[in-house]
C-alpha cells in the first residue's frame, strides 16, 4: 500500500494529465511517484470471416506506422460498449454483431492509470470509415493466422493488440499434431 | 507521417519526461501531441519447472496490488540482457539459465515511447531477493496453467505480463480434444 500525502498537478492536456505525488511506503519511508492520468480506452478484436480487421496508423511518440486493433479513448459519460461501436465505425466503417468482453488491461501500471477494455466481435461492413479530423487510419484485413505470425515475428508490437489477439485465439491456433 | 515543428519540454522527472509537440499531418494541417518519454524496460517470463515466477507489488497509479512478470527500467548504458539478469536477481533472487528474446512491445504508443523487451528463461534460485530501497516486491511461484487462467478470468491484467505469458505458451496450453 502506498498512500499519497502530497500531490502536485504538473500538466493537464487534451489526452493526459501529469501529477507528482509524495507517498508513504509500507516501511514508513516516503518516496515520489510520477503519474500519468488517462481517461481510459476501448479496443476491439474484430473478426470478419477468417480475417482480422486491423488499422494502420502513424504513432508520433514512437515515430513509426503501427498495425493495431481498432481502438480509441472513452469520451466523457460514454460506456465502453458505446465507445467500442463508435470507434469501430469511425475507424473502419464496420459494425459489431456480438460484442463480447475479453479483458480489461493496464498498459503501464508503473507510471500510468490507463486501462483498456478489450472486446471481441464478429463484424460486418456498414459504411465508409469516418475518422476524426486529423486522424489518418487505414483499415486492413489480415488472415488471423498471419496476424498471429506477425506477433511472433515482431511485426505487430502494440501491447493491447498482442494481448487482445492472443486472448481471443488462445488455444485455437496450435498444432495438435505435435 | 507526422513531423514535429515545435517542442515544449514540460517536465523532466525521475521516471519520465513530458513533451508537447506541434506536428504537421499528412494533409498539411497541424495538431498537438502530448508525449511521455520513458527510458524503456525489460521483463522476463521466468519458468521454474512447471511454475511461473511472478512478482506481486502495489502499483500507485492504479491503487492496487498486481501480479506481473519480473521487470524493471533500463539503467543508462545497460543492455536489455544485463537489465533482465539484474532485475530478476534483485526482485526474486533467481538467475536465468538461457535468456531468449520473446518480443519487444510498445505499451501505449498513442502517448508514450515506452518499449519493453520481453525475455523467456528457465530460472533457478541463487540467493534471497535484494530489491531496491523503497521497492516492496514479493516473488510468487504459480502453476503455468493457473497463470493462464488468471489472465482469462481477469486476475492478471498487466499488458506486458499478458503479452509475455501468452507469447511464451502460444499453442502449448490448448485442449486438443476439442
Amino acid at each position: 500500500m502506498e498512500l499519497s500525502i502530497g500531490k502536485e498537478e504538473i500538466f493537464s492536456g487534451r489526452v493526459l494529465k501529469l501529477e507528482k505525488h509524495t507517498v508513504t511506503l509500507q516501511d514508513g519511508s516516503t518516496a515520489s511517484r510520477e503519474v500519468v492520468r488517462h481517461s481510459g480506452a476501448v479496443a476491439i478484436v474484430a473478426v470478419s470471416g477468417s480475417k482480422l480487421l486491423l488499422v494502420k496508423q502513424f504513432r508520433f511518440p514512437v515515430q513509426k506506422s503501427m498495425l493495431e486493433i481498432p481502438a480509441g479513448k472513452l469520451d466523457a459519460g460514454e460506456s465502453p460498449e458505446e465507445c467500442a461501436r463508435r470507434e469501430l465505425l469511425e475507424e473502419t466503417g464496420y459494425i459489431p454483431k456480438d460484442l463480447r468482453k475479453l479483458a480489461t488491461i493496464e498498459t503501464s501500471p508503473g507510471f500510468s492509470d490507463e486501462i483498456i477494455h478489450i472486446y471481441f466481435s464478429e463484424v460486418e461492413r456498414f459504411q465508409d470509415p469516418s475518422p476524426d479530423v486529423g486522424e489518418f487510419v487505414e483499415p486492413v484485413l489480415i488472415d488471423t493466422k498471419e496476424a498471429i505470425e506477425m506477433i511472433t515475428d515482431g511485426q505487430i508490437t502494440d501491447s493491447k493488440t498482442i494481448s487482445g489477439i492472443l486472448l481471443a485465439f488462445l488455444g485455437k491456433e496450435s498444432d495438435c499434431d505435435d
